[in-house]
């Protein structure tokens, strides 16, 4: 049996993704097709336009069978923490057999290559990387220039190959390779080039357009250039999510929270979230009480040493309560649950062989994330799970659904508790 | 000399307010008329309808020379610490020889006798107490038929007088007096019967209306309803406020935040805030995901054990991060410094002589407030003063106000940092 894992936010699902998901097939010719996807927040530090079920009914509508939550303690952190929690949900689901990821090079070999470098740390390399990052580079840049010197001496690859991991799917597929080695994980892994827009690229492309350039459609409304970016079924979902007051929802939506929120926290405070190190405590204290909105605080707070998504996900850690101490346990325990967010007629068979077969409990109904831990807790196959560490991602995952929706224009699905009262999109197809 | 010294909100300052002061005047006489003032959050649990400055200039143009700010750990307790602030500021300018309160009843004598009891704390009224708070009843009201029940066993007065502390005024008086008693202050204090609307009222009356009913004007944009029921000088202020895109605020502009805040905290994280006892913690984090918005959360909250009021004071510690340490520090120590909000030419006299006698270092620019702290610390009259006390205090008010400023239309004046960049309100009159 061949299993498809793809690793997904579909921020809305586009095109783009759908042109993914079918060469994937074509590639791997996979008996099932699972997906891990970001819940509510999203890896470039923003809510998503959409909530989880509705995205997670386009992801089923369009030839996913089992759509699986990333927790959002992976979810908002940088590439190499979202890469490693995207990885260990699929290889914990012991059944997907080949992940294929989109990137922009499409050269699996020269990925591999490095990622074995990152991961067993010769020396010269470690010497290097600190070299850069002593100058300041950024720590992506700074590690692809210690790659590139060390390969050159060792003359293992050109060097110039090495570039490949300045582009963000590059990156992000470098990040899957490592977490893959690390884990020691028997998933094989597959690249396909991305065709279409960058996914950072702003502008309306037509047809491939990116994620990016779909919401800011969205955002000012121009509904024609949406519906040609997406497939019908993206559309429709959109569409009614929109029409019942379930989102758009922008970052721009969360600015009084966020602005408020760091004018409340002294510098002291931010040190229990993860991520404000390099004198980040110091400038968003500083900043807070002088900008106009949040983005204006994130611009105030750049330098060029910091990505504006790094910021933009660290301003997302305090609104959330998501504390250093998770983020490391979870860096060092990975995943503790598998939460189903839905399913099709056929992913059901493929959640039976799960059940039987997952290195990790599966929730279906996060009312029940307690009992579920519970009884996990007397299964020999879960004795690694902690329980403590459980209940911290899952009520992590809680909070953020619970958050998101405040900004829901519907005072009806605002109030809902969505996570407690909705069950897993079920798709009969 | 004979310094009149008041106790007051001026959310907005209106008519009622300047018949109390003038009053007051005519009763003492004074030399000077100082004001000890809520910053930018009231009693009420409500953000200032304008901020503390022009909240000043209100009061210094309609006859007060000096106002000092009750500082925000205070000023949005319930009326107990409300009042043990804003009566410890009053004594530690060592100034003020008369306070002159507003109440419904305009009974000092029986309010004094009842202050005396509650905190003489006689044996057979503690009993008394704990009996009424097991039947479920609130605090104040609890209080009441404890002393009721004690005066009538006594013979001290006869009960029904006891019913005039049913009234919110009234309380608040018999507050400032069991303050006075435990600062063992030299202060002589004088109600005077207030007229015109109860504070609460909702409704308009004319020009006599209730502060509550002011800013329900305001925010329903009858200005000429405002107009009549302020001073001209209060109504300039007001509307050139409005115009500069700083006010009005009220609590509803606060609901996204509050709501999303109480949504991030567990019930556990609510044990570090004051007042979240008696269920409450348990309430709040209940119910934060299924309310939509903020009043509709206390509704929810609400029994007939709590006032509306407490909980939206509650609703605030959150969000400005105060602390129960910082609350049950300050209720044990008092204020440790007298923030200068604003002075006339006559009040800088007073001014001077503050600087000579007070009990507690002056505060007039607070950007110097760390300055400030370490001169008093080498003085012998301010070594009672606990220095990071001092610093939580003072960092409580400035949070305050950059909280306030998140909600100004005006970006210019959000992004200010008020506290670190104006002066203290002068007026050449």
């Amino acid at each position: 049996m061949r299993v498809l894992g793809v690793i997904v936010e579909y921020n809305p699902l586009h095109h783009g993704h759908l042109y993914h998901l079918n060469k994937a097939k074509e590639l791997v010719q996979p008996d099932y097709t699972l997906a891990v996807m970001s819940g509510n927040f999203t890896q470039r530090g923003e809510p998503a336009v959409v909530d989880k079920f509705a995205r997670t009914e386009m992801a089923l509508r369009s030839g996913i069978d089992v759509v699986v939550e990333l927790p959002t303690v992976f979810a908002i952190q940088d590439a190499g923490g979202f890469a490693f929690g995207a990885v260990a949900i699929l290889h914990n689901t012991h059944v997907v057999t080949d992940v294929v990821f989109g990137s922009e090079s499409g050269k699996i070999d020269i990925l591999k290559k490095i990622a074995e470098i990152i991961v067993e740390e010769p020396e010269d390399y470690v010497e290097y990387l600190h070299q850069e990052l002593k100058k300041g580079l950024s720590f992506p840049n700074a590690r692809r220039v210690a790659i590139m010197r060390y390969v050159e001496k060792k003359r293992i690859l050109d060097p110039t190959l090495v570039d490949i991991i300045a582009r963000s799917n590059d990156i992000l597929g470098l990040e899957y390779l490592v977490s893959a080695y690390r884990l020691k994980t028997s998933m094989k892994f597959h690249t396909i080039r991305r065709i279409g827009a960058d996914y950072t690229e702003q502008h309306h492309r037509g047809k491939y357009s990116s994620a990016t350039a779909i919401r800011n459609s969205i955002k000012s409304q121009d509904m024609e250039k949406v519906k040609e970016a997406v497939p019908s079924q993206t559309f429709e979902i959109l569409m009614r999510e929109f029409r019942e007051g379930r989102g758009p929802i922008f970052y721009e939506d969360l600015s009084v929270l966020i602005l408020a929120t760091f004018r409340a926290l002294k510098r002291s405070d931010l040190s229990d979230y993860a991520g404000f190190n390099e004198g980040l405590d110091e400038r968003f204290a500083k900043y807070a009480p002088r900008s106009r909105d949040a983005l204006d605080l994130l611009e105030k707070v750049k330098t060029k040493r910091f990505t504006f998504s790094r910021l933009r996900r660290l301003s997302l850690y305090p609104i959330l309560m998501m504390r250093k101490d998770l983020v490391n346990s979870s860096n060092k325990k990975g995943p503790q649950y598998l939460r189903i967010l839905g399913f099709t007629k056929k992913g059901r068979k493929l959640l039976a062989i799960i059940r039987e077969k997952a290195l990790l409990p599966h929730v279906t109904n996060a009312s029940q994330y307690i009992q579920v831990l519970k009884k996990s807790l007397k299964k020999e196959r879960f004795m690694h799970i902690d329980p403590s560490l459980f209940i911290e991602q899952f009520e992590l995952d809680v909070r953020a659904t619970n958050i998101h929706s405040v900004f829901f224009r519907s005072e009806e699905h605002r109030s809902y508790e969505r996570d407690m009262r909705l069950g897993p999109v079920i798709i009969q197809k």
